[in-house]
């Protein structure tokens, strides 16, 4: 159950500078009388994305006023200890695989728990109560930690570790790819597509190139792959959706 | 329910180098083939409980030959994010007191999530299965992030998060302070007291001073005064246990 707009409410976004992150910084922005937001720095291969989050951050509230005055500072955490917690497809030059165990070597275990905890962290400091992340099951990848049990059982331990009672709020957890592009449109019409198409990284392996209809990248990895096909099955579906 | 004596389990033990985590430590030596040990380094204010670590596990090592098959590989990981998740005592210079809400000044919120989540990652990636901290409840001193439920959350998203079916283990939970001197000494005789005394580090204000029956500390800060009473109703209860 998604939460209903609260304009008392104060939220923290999980944002990296991704499609799907900045559909829920818009998303929350649609919601919640302040917005603050934070990503993470810890030597990922895509820092690229990460380069993408302070002129995203600018231009939103440039071609959106009416959110301007809702979003507020925007924290950068360094998390170097991920790189002390094994080799990973993520922040390594190793090619991007299936693994045995049927996840992707990019898994580094419990990444969105760490993320999820510094957050809350971070939110219980700044007095936010609601914390906005873009984990999905639908395009469901092999990753443990977006699943929506997880989720929940990690609203509990973190609720009960702090004292506090955060709610941890998943817009994109049900909406595949095309749904998530169908979401940003909803939310902030065909300029906010532009911006999500034009400004955001997706890419796994960090390559910006030209820009495709459906936004930056080398166009094969998995995580292009989904973007690009769902950017495909969105326009497909409506017609004459507003060029991007 | 505490874990039986597993054999062919191992175990992760999260070990600061104070009286607690070492009495854990040993807790886990006694029952589990393979037990590794981490700590975190986060420019704590008594960084000399980390000093600590390195010569405790060579003693543990030297003293207890019928454990040092079962000691594996220390981790020590660098987090030093939590100094930029908001000042507290720990970290900083300032008193330690009570604040409005009741919790100490100390308290980082969710540090323990944090602790646990890493060192989920690094059993995860060295194949242990148990964890095991010395959270307790019984000398609350108000710190959601040690609670009995906390814990029991805390193992649900771990395990979901991760795919994994980790155990953790909390075996000082219902003990007080007194109770946890008797645990040592049951688990290693007075030669594990000797080395609890004299190795271990817990003041609050990283004061080691003189040698005193109950250890090293200032004495008045709220651990060393929990450590000091503990040590002297442990004492008095026991008539005449081993001098230490």
């Amino acid at each position: 159950m998604q939460a209903p707009a609260d304009p008392s409410a104060g939220a923290l976004v999980l944002f990296s500078g991704g499609q799907d992150s900045t559909t829920c910084l818009a998303w929350a922005l649609a919601r919640f009388a302040r917005v603050e937001t934070i990503g993470f720095a810890y030597g990922q291969r895509h820092a690229v994305e990460l380069a993408c989050r302070a002129p995203l951050l600018a231009a939103l509230r440039r071609d959106f006023p009416h959110w301007a005055g809702a979003l507020g500072d925007d924290h950068l955490v360094d998390l170097g200890v991920i790189g002390q917690l094994g080799d990973t497809a993520l922040t390594d030059t190793i090619a991007i695989r299936m693994q045995d165990d049927g996840l992707p070597n990019t898994f580094v275990p419990g990444r969105n728990l760490l993320f999820l905890t510094v957050a809350a962290a971070v939110a219980y400091r700044r007095g936010l109560t609601v914390l906005v992340g873009g984990m999905c099951e639908t395009d469901f990848s092999g990753y443990p930690d977006c699943r929506d049990d997880t989720m929940k059982a990690m609203q509990l331990a973190l609720n009960l570790g702090m004292d506090r009672r955060f709610r941890l709020e998943t817009p994109l957890m049900w909406l595949d790819k095309a749904a998530t592009w169908a979401l940003a449109e909803s939310l902030g019409g065909p300029a906010l597509v532009r911006r999500i198409v034009a400004d955001t990284h997706t890419c796994y392996l960090g390559e910006r190139g030209e820009l495709h209809a459906w936004g930056h990248g080398c166009g094969t990895c998995p995580a292009c792959e989904l973007r690009r096909n769902g950017y495909a099955r969105w326009r497909a579906a409506t017609g004459g959706a507003p060029a991007a």
